[in-house]
């Protein structure tokens, strides 16, 4: 175990973080899991991200963002989550759900916490194919936040180079799931909903839509509690 | 007014970001600024913070970032500020202040809130010539982290560049001083301090060293009380 490499893990608690983990896991790395408090509209996702570290014996870090304070989107101001929309239109537009500098905020806090820890392995779940929508979910976006944080760092300035992984990249949901049913994962575990009744998901956001439709396409259950 | 350009000001209650947050407001930006709240040994700062953005008219807000949880520098672990260093080693390693991804945290939220305000310049005081210890601090990685903000948020995406100004990158502390006496900033407003006594600067550290060698060199008087 004293070899065993590091790696910091962005864990929302959800399908595709989830499934990264798994992966990670089985790569081998010592798992460091890390969430954030930012004005979500419930604490159910950070009870469930707690859980699934707990579950996958990695150690969990919850930190504070002020996403809120910041203000901007409808994940965090209250505003309607866009329910039904027709299937052609995910993915398409940059969603009402999108968050000014989310992503970027939650990388900076996750390579700071690499620093720290000694780890050169950050993990994430973003997604070409179901997110094209988020600028900060692309390919050539976490190319450029790599460079910066070479240059922006003390491990890079000596020599250390970060790795950001995005093994989620270019799958498709029923892709995610496969691979991750394919390594045990109990997606019973996950939370994806953005707008969820009594802890069970609301079926009906973008977020459920693409989770049910990727569970159909893997030809499997979701085990997930539903409301409707 | 209406068409007054908005700029967001990364502000510690400094000498070099005041300095820079008097020189935005001179080139007639509509100023934002942005302090933070992340484990710092006095909330000193912050309050000279939230009187010099009165002073100039400028909102402020104040952001809190979990950098003492992800733990990792003298800033905010309590481990010792060094004292009277011989001043040909402040600037040449990377001192025990560094904190892990500061400035990049930093700067992701200021990232976040322009383009929450639609405003598309960023104003921060780093500087190559004192702090070229600091990778954080280096030009560098200021046009890395710019071409990574454009990648990474819609704005970027819609085709709105986002400006990183370091008015401060190529000056010394003098010249920083002497721009901002001609400016009218008044300095006893300011902290450079990082281990204050009694709301006064302890005089030994390099931040209040490079300070008191700045003011000498400009032909001024420091203004800002001392303890020794």
């Amino acid at each position: 175990m004293q070899d065993e490499k590091k790696a910091v893990i962005l864990l929302s608690g959800g399908l595709d973080s989830t499934t990264v983990l798994a992966m990670a896991k089985d790569r081998g790395f010592a798992c460091h899991c890390l969430s954030f408090r930012y004005g979500q509209r419930q604490e159910l996702e950070l009870e469930k991200a707690q859980h699934i570290a707990r579950h996958f014996g990695a150690s969990h870090l919850i930190l504070r963002v002020d996403l809120d304070i910041i203000g901007g989107s409808a994940l965090t101001t209250g505003a309607a989550v866009p329910k039904d929309r027709p299937m052609n239109t995910v993915g398409q537009d940059i969603p009402a759900t999108y968050v000014p500098g989310r992503n970027i905020i939650f990388l900076a806090h996750a390579l700071a916490w690499a620093e720290v820890l000694g780890a050169d392995d950050i993990f994430l779940g973003i997604n070409a194919m179901d997110y094209s929508g988020y600028p900060d979910c692309r390919p050539e976006f976490l190319e450029a936040f790599a460079r910066m944080a070479s240059l922006g760092t003390r491990a890079g300035v000596q020599g250390r180079a970060f790795r950001f992984h995005a093994p989620l990249q270019y799958l498709s949901k029923k892709e995610i799931i496969v691979r991750g049913l394919a390594l045990g994962v109990d997606y019973s575990m996950t939370h994806s909903c953005y707008d969820p009744v009594d802890g069970r998901a609301c079926g009906h956001c973008d977020a459920c839509r693409l989770r049910l439709k990727g569970f159909a396409e893997a030809g499997a259950q979701d085990p997930a509690p539903y409301a409707s």
